[in-house]
């Protein structure tokens, strides 16, 4: 199948926050993000990594929010289709002239089919690779924005709307019935750039930067103890079982869920074996079988539309993830056709 | 204070297992202890910078219980003072011919005023010591027996026995009341070589067995994932507020708890500095503020008399430390001075 | 610039081995590559993340030498366009039937216009992937095959090779009068796929392996001190100027050179920043500035023709690297502007 | 055998040093030691879990020279009794008050038989125990002080020395005519408080710090590179044979040498096997048989006696270390019985 344009890979995200200085003390001070650019209405941020303007824009705004989530593309042409593409699908489109996104340049936005603000571009000012400036590196020693994860009520829906844009299934978690819970796609070789989770949407569920070893994460657990805010970590650390990936979720100051993600795989041939999960299994969102928490699975960020007002939720009606492993009648196993007990956290109080 | 005989440190547990080959497949396949003798009935097991005969042994049993903790002692003469010791104590006394424990010399078992069934010894058969036997070190790397937590009803009063065989405290955890509701004390220069639980006792706790560093220990989280056996890790990995060490805690085929320990700190010198803990410090038991899972407070392995019979619990009677931080009237604060909302794992469900 | 065929990554490499089982105690023994199949004749093995049927065959042969470096392609049209891109450019072509190579599909081998054996193909038998079969990962933890090293005469020449097949150039080592001494090369959005280090040629310099952590590369050297190989190090562990990745060369029975690597960064953007080295700065090749030992530069593996000949070598006309870095008149700094002495190997002897 | 008095461990060094400045960078800016005081003579310095005033002490000076060598004692009492003691032996003394050195107490300066300036002490000002104050972590992460390395031309009446003063010895390199280069010897319970090197003397050969894990060493390397101070890395990081510990040298920009170091065994038994090592034996100082450099046996800072005045020095008569196994009539093995061919140093140029 042939993409009707040419997308890279995740570019980056744009967050409203309400409190820029609670935000840099955060991303800077605690997870060691660099900052390219800062002034009273906007801080841009990048990873060692990274050689573009940014790969995270946080925007003081009235409340925390979703602005936008951007997809680099091959080239300016492929912006000129991608515009095209989302008119013929009929959706709200905004061409943003070069600047429109401090050092991003022309681009266009689009409210897609699913509601969520995406930008797609290809100009971006060129700043200082750090990948050597170890006199810099710091904290997370993050290296580069890896994936965005959003929460949609219809996840074979969104799926198909993501492959007609060229990206790939990496895995899956399904139940026997055929329920897909959440759904991981990618266009750069490793298993996400986009995951799609079930819930009510359009909400992210979380951004995810990439460190280079798993004691950076855990380093960054030990900063937030010292801080006396450890508070902000909701998940983890823990090995996932979808991705096989080393993680830790935080909220930022404003809720926003930042995930920090090291060590999944190659995935760029075009053979590159699906991986389905069945939904009881225990170690499939966490190999160790250690609990997801609810507030993982239920909250996630407002999504705003590009007039910048918040976009109203559409429930999902397929079963949530969470009330088939959870409690109740939800229950997970660790070894298939074992008797499915309620899970560890269930378990423990 | 002078010290009736002269401890060195933990020198090795007897458990009784009731099915020998489901726990050597653990600690030999999963931990990778190294087995220095087996037969029907029991195994000798070490780490791998150890050069006697063995710091764990396993006996087949018709119940799962502590057999004794096992310090060792400068040397034989010491083993006699600790022998007249506990006879001037008043306590039941076990006199050992060497060899009465396979690997190990002249030894005295007591039941020591706390309820417990510990050995004193020092004269061990030698065996190689695998330091650089890299080609043998696989899956968790354990280096070495790190220390015994044992649940006793009064810490207060246990401590008070511990100081009086020389033994010091390196942290505790108290409330602003003076309620004393763990206790950590060493011979060696570690955080501990005994912990003090409050809790129903005699019942043993952990033992714990280290590491040199942290990934060894996220490695038998993940091989435990592969055999499909995460329900046997109970918390974490995380790090400890108390010792400061990186953590992680098992429980054995017979439920045994077992915690994989590194990266303590030295407390060699005679001002170092104690540590006090409040209670309500939600950082306290893990520096991340990650919940301590109730069957972590409450549950222990039995501990046998001298005869082998299972000793009778005495129930603790002051506050229990769960309860005064989980859920109902029980709170913690991960700043002190903030509202105490109930733990995250409690927020949780 | 369009590329006449689609090559996706480096696939395997075909070695010839005189002794297979002191290869097998090597490659599975030592580094922990899995073993797909193995006959009297030849070895077949695979990293943990791998599914295609093996990235390295050992070949028993009555001397040591490179068979085939394989690229896999997106299909097997694909096989078909380089065929005919191969005859095209008047090199020696051999149509190789499904199964030529136990595992491979429909293939292609070429004497490349550099003299190289290279075969493409994309078919191939898929295997169980081991990513979370974390209870046979063992020593090196080796993921998958990352890139192919080779010694060729001219490398302007070479890269212009290179870049006609669709290859983009990440990073160089040149001097100021314009001589380039290496450059790297990728498909694959990493460092390189291929490198080519200027000398005499055709030779394979090396093929390399990716682990996820820096520790475990550590520990193939520890091993291999515990097997009383330390002598099959030859160079590192260290850290790369070029790619930035952590590194380690060893010899394997047969005098083949062999990289353990991780850790550099992703080049798939277009705009990706080239970055050239001087020869002079003695951080290239370790940014630590540890000597590059002079078997590195000056040794490499025998190469076969399609009739399996050894290739005669066509002496490098330029200078060599090691001439100019190295004693004598050759030169480094560790900070450009300063006085150059003698690099640290030969200020130290 | 009962000491004399009870040496608890190595305290702090005393480092002349010519320019504070250039010495600050280094030790706080590329290692993250923690200053605890300066002023316009003298920079104070600890590492993270150390909570005594300083455990290296600065001073400036004409020229770069050690100025004393520390021990910390048990008490005050056991610094009279060492007071003494060295007055019995005949050695010149001061008796220094409290104060004296900033933040130590009362102590006494010996100038030992074997020409160095010793100092033991105990009281000393408490400061912040930084261990969980991972908010000033960095770069090294360097916990506390590990050892002294010491250049005396008779090792055996060394070694006789200090177990006059209650060492004992953990490792030892000798040949098999009886020669001994180097000794290992400690009170704490790791392999080394003091180690002995054979050649001219009294000279410091160099200090170490301690870190938790080996990736801080790692990183100390890549910041020298990003620093353009590659060339302060004199040796390593490698695994040292003797006491398996992971370790990397530098020179300071006096030329001082300080060791990284870390994981090491507990040698805190009585009967703690000693392990011999042969001089011939090529993995003895690096495990990896990577060569040791020739500055790094033949270099070595300057020491003053308690006028301040540099001691002349005394020729080791005995073979040295260096001229055994490097080159000319010297040679090493991998695999004991193997042929010697020169080590791989010699081998390479």
């Amino acid at each position: 199948m042939t993409a009707p344009f040419d997308v890279l890979r995740v570019g980056y995200a744009e967050l409203f926050v309400t409190d820029l200085a609670a935000s840099k003390a955060f991303y800077e001070g605690v997870l060691g993000l660099y900052v390219t650019y800062e002034d009273d209405s906007s801080i841009h941020l990048r990873g060692f990594e990274e050689y573009l303007y940014h790969s995270l824009v946080l925007k003081k705004g009235p409340e925390a929010a979703l602005g936008a989530l951007a997809y680099r593309v091959r080239s300016n042409e492929e912006v000129k289709l991608a515009t095209e593409y989302f008119k013929n699908l009929g959706c709200r489109i905004e061409v943003r002239k070069s600047g429109a996104t401090r050092g991003i340049g022309d681009a266009v936005r689009v409210e897609d089919p699913l509601g969520f603000p995406i930008e797609f571009f290809y100009e971006a000012d060129h700043v200082e690779r750090f990948t050597q400036r170890y006199d810099l590196h710091g904290a997370g020693a993050i290296t580069r924005l890896d994936h965005f994860n959003i929460m949609t009520p219809d996840v074979p829906l969104a799926q198909k709307y993501y492959e007609g844009l060229g990206f790939r299934v990496s895995e899956d978690i399904r139940d026997k019935e055929g329920t897909v819970f959440a759904s991981w796609l990618f266009r750069k070789p490793t298993v996400h750039d986009i995951a799609l989770t079930g819930g009510d949407g359009p909400r992210m569920h979380h951004i995810a930067f990439n460190t280079h070893e798993q004691h950076h994460i855990l380093y960054i657990c030990d900063r937030l103890g010292a801080f006396r805010q450890s508070d902000r970590i909701e998940r983890g650390p823990g090995r996932h079982g979808v991705s096989n990936a080393f993680y830790l979720y935080l909220r930022d100051p404003d809720g926003h869920r930042i995930e920090i993600y090291t060590q999944d795989y190659y995935t760029g041939d075009p053979d590159n074996p699906l991986i389905s999960w069945d939904v009881h299994d225990n170690q499939r969102r966490d190999w160790w079988g250690n609990p997801v928490v609810p507030s993982w699975y239920n909250e996630g960020s407002k999504v705003l539309d590009l007039d910048g007002k918040p976009k109203s939720l559409v429930a999902r009606t397929e079963t949530a993830e969470s009330t088939v492993t959870i409690g109740a009648d939800g229950f997970s196993y660790t070894r298939e056709g074992d008797p499915m007990p309620e899970y560890k956290l269930g378990h423990q109080v």
